[in-house]
Formats: structure tokens, sequence, C-alpha cells
């Protein structure tokens, strides 16, 4: 802290008195709060700050409201566009102490928790309901983060992403007042949908504290499945089917041979070096078995190389294991180098011209790079190899990225499927939302006419 | 027309130009737009619009804007709480003209339409594909007029409501821009979400012009079930095991004894009189068959009276016509009375303790009356059969009515699980959603200053 009185400065003498210790200003946790998992430039807040209850955020963001100071919500910092940089300084309002899980409701499908609870967390303390929270990003993300974020996963494709797993929410908005939106009920045609608005909005428009979530069944039987293809357009084509034909298939993970390639190396598993489809079935004994039988006889009708299904939990575990640690399959291939990762999102009748466009591109450069898809919902990632120290190799990391997703809007796409905007995207917002990113803006500095939430960030892109 | 020169005539004078015989001024199509299907007092709108373009939208909202004058969005005229009453008079902006199936995608599961296009309209264009668009509210209500009010119906327990069932829009802001919100792919996380922000806005906040909507596969086989039980406490118990389970029943709905009485008297379905659930499953044979298994031996579990279950088309449909009669079933109990319709949600944990209240509130009044319900959601109807030229029934099922509302919101559920705020809910905004109201008008007022879309609704309400 330097002597000169500055806004932030007041803002953080005021905090001091009523947070104590939980107001820090040491250099490793602010270091810790200038960066997420994305390659972007860091930025130390001026202070991060480690509330317990509605009321401290609500005289956290008051406080920041009445000096200007800019407010950043932090929940587990597992985000990968940059969202949670304070590139403006300010406090970094970190969640992990409102870690709590206020109310499990078997009989209502619902939990109600802290922003802070992370996904694992939650599905620990469900274990003796036989219910699960379904949305898995991979991370150990927090829920709040992940609502923030409007994150999904392997599973969405079957129970939704956070859009649809989020009831209800309580928010302090940039003014301090606390808010409640939604409610316990499964559906309502009461009032303007503030959830779906604050789901997503990556903290510009105010800090969750609170989230009423949807649970679903733990399924009484799972099988997998693993499929390889001739090519990309078979095992899309294929997916397509299964679900036109209304199979509710719970996961369908695609690789391509190069991930297949890298997870054979890293998880021993094995198999063809082809495009492959990963599937997961939900449901009783028998209609699990009925599922994978109608998606094998849709695989063959699209010339699959091979079907192989299980219902073993252990070669389960297996097979999601090495889906798991693709990441470090990955990074495998170079020691040293750094995986850049893209993320979008496209109507799945142009999924497989939109993958087959991705490789040629990684194929014409210099970079080695794989391609993995939740391919039910059309939502592929790029995962570029690079060395962190050569700017040529960010340079072409970065125009293929942009090419991706300049494609997927050109289809019909979105700019980003379940990373969010965060800093790397907001170039594309103007491009994709066109004049609605001026109702955006709107709403915005309705919400929040100090600009003090998550400055610089979605709610004043393009 | 008066020979004063008046903001809506100067208005209409503008836009005579644009639409001719499209701007009508009779007295009878006015009064066709003075009400909806409520009991509401009608009030007619100064002129009736029925633009076929996106751009004639603009034009009237532009014009509409340049003189202050209202603009009302009409659909096909059946909501329920008087959403579309012009009760400041100015333009009724009828979509009728504007139904044009855009666009069928099958592969990618959605349609594009305009907003004119009724639900029945779309399926019967689906016919070829093997697809249906869901979500049925009773009435062939257009789909702009669904999407405005969050509509959903009998199948929105499997395949969700409009919230759901919304994946882009096309809509004319009240200063006469045109934006698409969201985009073609299942998933994003790009943006604030607008969509969900204009659907169930009731035509506050702009003129929906376009929707992309999901589609469904058809299932390949549809199962039914009759079940009585000897308590509601026994029948919503029994489904909420059922969901807890996992199984995806496509529709459950509670009839209580009184509906099930005019129901047998009007269908003919010699039922035994009891509070009653009416299953539907949908899947392959061999699931429909499982599904019903499973449910049977719940419902023993819960003291079941009687299980009834067919894959005969017949037998179903006549089954889904007698539900889908009720209204008619009902009337029929005394004849020339109306009936007086409710609707809330709560959680599904109190729902028996809901619908048990709201029997004995009618078995207490001097009025006859029924209760049905989309039990799997926690919604349910409340009907009253009242003489509609006697002012004390109104008055005793207005009493009636808001205790079921008091009652819904003091468990956490909401003022509305499908019909909306329109006129006759506004008053329970501000005890729904608190100061979140306060949120919601900010957005009204940034969206709409001149506070010319639908004005005195929901954008106004608390």
């Amino acid at each position: 802290m330097d002597d000169l009185v500055t806004p932030v400065s007041k803002a953080i003498a005021q905090l001091k008195g009523l947070l104590g210790d939980r107001l820090v200003t040491s250099a490793s946790v602010r270091e810790h709060h200038s960066h997420d998992t994305s390659r972007l430039a860091p930025h130390l807040p001026d202070a991060v700050v480690f509330p317990r209850t509605e009321e401290e955020v609500q005289a956290i963001v008051s406080a920041c409201a009445a000096h200007g100071v800019p407010v950043v919500p932090f929940g587990a910092g597992s985000s990968m566009e940059g969202h949670t940089i304070p590139i403006r300084g300010g406090i970094s309002l970190d969640t992990r102490e409102m870690n709590r899980i206020v109310e499990i409701r078997p009989e209502d499908l619902l939990a109600v928790v802290q922003p802070g609870v992370t996904r694992k967390q939650l599905n620990v303390d469900l274990r003796e309901t036989g219910l699960m929270f379904s949305v898995d990003p991979g991370a150990d993300a927090s829920i709040g983060g992940m609502a923030s974020t409007r994150g999904s996963g392997t599973t969405s494709v079957r129970y939704g992403t956070m859009r649809e797993n989020v009831l209800a929410l309580r928010v302090v908005t940039p003014d301090g007042e606390a808010i409640q939106t939604g409610s316990r009920a499964r559906k309502s045609s009461s009032g303007y949908d503030l959830t779906h608005l604050f789901v997503g909005s990556e903290g510009t428009l105010g800090v969750i504290t609170e989230l009423t979530v949807r649970l679903h069944p733990i399924p009484e039987a799972i099988s997998s499945a693993i499929c390889s293809f001739p090519t990309v357009a078979n095992a899309v084509e294929a997916v397509i089917e299964a679900v036109q034909y209304g199979i509710p298939v719970a996961r369908v993970e695609f690789l391509d041979e190069v991930a297949i390639a890298s997870t054979n190396n890293y998880s021993k598993l094995g198999l063809p070096v082809a495009p492959t489809l990963f599937f997961e079935f939900h449901g009783t004994e028998a209609w699990v078995k009925e599922q994978a039988q109608l998606v094998e006889e849709i695989t063959k009708g699209h010339d699959a190389i091979s079907f192989r299904w299980t219902a073993d939990a252990d070669e389960r575990a297996k097979l999601w294991q090495a889906r798991h640690d693709l990441y470090w399959a990955t990074k495998a291939i170079i020691p040293g180098f750094e995986l850049y990762t893209g993320d979008i999102c496209v109507p799945i009748s142009r999924l497989a011209e939109s993958i087959v466009a991705a490789r040629a591109d990684i194929d014409a450069s210099s970079l080695k790079g794989q391609i993995i898809g939740h391919v039910g919902d059309g939502n592929f990632h790029t995962a570029y190899l690079i060395d962190p120290n050569n700017p040529e190799h960010l340079k072409e990391a970065d125009e293929m990225a942009d090419r991706v997703v300049e494609r997927a809007l050109a289809v019909g796409g979105t700019a980003s499927g379940e990373h969010g905007i965060g800093i790397a995207k907001l170039k594309f917002m103007r491009k994709e939302h066109g004049k609605a990113v001026d109702v955006m803006k709107r709403i915005k500095a309705a919400l929040d006419p100090l600009g003090i939430m998550n400055p610089g960030k979605m709610g004043d892109a393009g």
C-alpha cells in the first residue's frame, strides 16, 4: 500500500474495519488473484477480500460503489478466457469462504448452495440422497463461477448446462442491494427472467451470493461404448441419427486421430487411431442395454470400424479417466510446451465441416494440435501445442483460433460453447451479436451505472 | 376516427400510408383486440395493424415511438390474464399475417418460424420429419405469444417449457431496431442471455418477429396409464418417487375427485371418483413397457386403488381427449356458468398440502370448483364455477384465487406457473420478487424509456 489517499485506498481502509484479516494485500495473495488458467497477461488487484455472508458482500460492493472502485468476483480461479483478471485493479472478491451447502431438498430435486461450494463438494454431500449435480466442466470449479460463465461439459447433452440447472439466485447488485431471482418452483411465468440474465454475465452485473440448483437422480445403470469411424463426417452423422431417434445419450465425446494417438500413448488404451466417439448411457439395466444396441446399429449404418460397449464399472472408469487425462496426454506430446485451447459451438449439421476445417488448419500449420468435442451439443475444442517462449507460436495459434471462431459465426454458431468471453473473446461480441450488443450495454449501464462490476469485460464489449 | 389531431391519430395516419388496408379501425376488429380469454374489462385499441415483415414491425414501432403511442403485441388472443388488453389504447399489433415457417432443420432439431405461426400449424408441417414441437398449452396459441408468456403445458415435465424450447429470437426493440438474440448452436457462453429476457416479458420489452425453437423426436412408442389414489398426498408422493427414480414421464396430470366426476359425466370414462393421475410414457416399445411397470410398482407403494395402462392408440386418444375436454366437462356442471381459472406453481414437496388447502377453500365456499395439475412440475390450476352476472361469485372467486397464490408464495412458489402476469397478477409482483422488481423496472426503463411497449403491464409492476 502506498501513502497516497486514493479511492481504492479509502475503500480498503473502510473494508479493513469490517473484514479484518479477511482483507488481504500481501503480494502472494494478490498474485494468485491476478490471473486465471488462460495465457493472458496478469493484473494485480489492489486487495483481495474473503466475505462469508451476503451482508458482507453488500458492504464490500457498497464501499466500492461509494469510492468508484472495481469489484471482480473470483471463484476457484479455473476460468479459461481471463474472466477474473482485475484488469483495472480494485478488489478481487474471492468466494471461497462462502462454501456452505445451505439446504438439500431431495423431494424437490434441488440444492441451495453458497457460490464458493465446488461441484465435487456438493456431490460428496449428495451421496446419501441418490441424486447428483450433473454439470461437469472438468475442473472442480466453484458453482458460483460455473453459473457466471454459463458452464457445461460432457453431460450437458443429456442434463443441460448451467443455463438449465440454475433455478434461482441471490445476487448483490452493483448498488449493494440483495435480490432474489426465480423461486423454488420448477417453472414460472412470473416476471422478467433475471436468473438467466445473471447466469453467464461473468460477474459484470452483480455478485452471486446463493444458488438454487437442480439435481438429477443417479441412474440405476450406466454403460459405455467406444466406436471408431473412417471419417469425422461418419462419426458426427451417427450422433445426429442417434439423437434424432430419441436416444437420450448421457455423454458423447468426440476425439480426433491425434487425440486418440496421444491418449493411447498416455493411458494405454490401444484404440484404433481414427475419429472416435466415447458414449455413455444412463437408465435401468434393460434400457441401458437397449440404448447401446440401438446406437451400435446406427453406427454400423455410418461405416463404424469398431463398436465396443461395456457395463463394467472398472472398464468404464478407465475410459473416462483417459478422457479426463487428455490434457496431460496432449501436453506429454512435447514436454515443456503448453496447450492453447479453443472453444466454439455450431449447429450440429455444420459440426463435421467445422471440425474438418479446424483439423486442416492445424495440419497446414507448424504446430501440433488436436480436436475434441462435446459432439451431441455441436461444441468442440481445439488444442494447439505451443512453446510459451516462442511468440511466433502464439501468433500462429491466435490466428488459427480466430479462424475457427469466424467459421463458427458464419454458420450460425457462437464464439464460445462453454468457456465464455472473458477478455480473449471480447473482439467477437459485436460480430456475433450485432446490435444486440447495444441492448446488452444498456442493461449494463442501467444496473451498474458506475461501471464497478468486473469492468472492461462482457458488459463493456463492442 | 375523430377530427382532433392527437398523437395516436398522427401515428395512424403515418401507418395507413405504409400498411393500407392492413391497418384497421373498424369497430368489430378493434373489439376483437380489446380483450383476451380472461374475465377482465376490455379496452379498445385505437387501431389494429397486421404487419407481414420485420421491416413493417420496425416501421410501426418507430412511428409509435415518434408519437409516444402504445404498441400491444397480439397473437392468437388466447392469453388468460389480460396480457393483450390495450389498457392505454394505442396500436394492437396482430401477428397473424406473420405466419410463415421460415425453415425446418431436422438435423439440428430446430425450426425457424414467424411469431404468428401456431403450434398446431408447425406440427402439421413437421409431419414428414419425425419431429415435433413439444410445448402444448391446450389452446392453439401462436408461438410468438407462447414465448411472450413463457407458456408450457402437459408435456413440459419431460420436454420443458418455452424457456427451454426457444433457442433464439429476432426482436424489434422499442426504438425500432431489429436485433438477433441467441444463435443456432444448442449452447453458448457468449453474451448476456437476451433470449431468456424476452421470453416471458409479455410484450413489454419489444416485439418478437422470429423464433428459433427446438424440436424433439416423435417417440417410437407411447403408452398411457390411469391411476387412482385414496388421497392427494398418495398421488403426489407417487409422482415424486417416480421422478426421483429417474423415470422420464412424458406427461403426468392430476385430476381431483370433482374433475373426475365431471369428466366421467361428460366423457363417459367410468373412472373411480378419487384423486387420479393420467400418465404418458414415451420411448421404445420395451422402454415404454418398463416405465409403466416401474410406475405401477411405485404407485402400489403409495396405496393406489387401481392402475390401468394401455399402449392402444384409440384408448389413449380417448383418455387425453377427456383431459382436453375438461374445460367443457366442468362448464357442463352448471349450464350458463363460467370458469374462473387459477394457476400457481410450488416446489413439488409442497404440492399436496397446496392442493388440499385449495380444495378445502372450495368446499368451504358457496362455489363449485375443481383442481387439475401438471403435477410433475408442481403446477396446478383451480377452476371455480361462477355466475358471470353475480358480483358476489366474482368476489368469492377472487378471494379464493388470491389465497391460493399467497400460500404458494409462502412456500417458495410462484404466482404463475404458465398463464403469466398480464393484468390480473400484477398485484403479486412485489410480493413474489421483492427488490428484484426494481431491477426489472430499471431494465424496462433502459430498453423502453418512452414506455410504449404494452404499458401498464409487467414492466411497470409494483
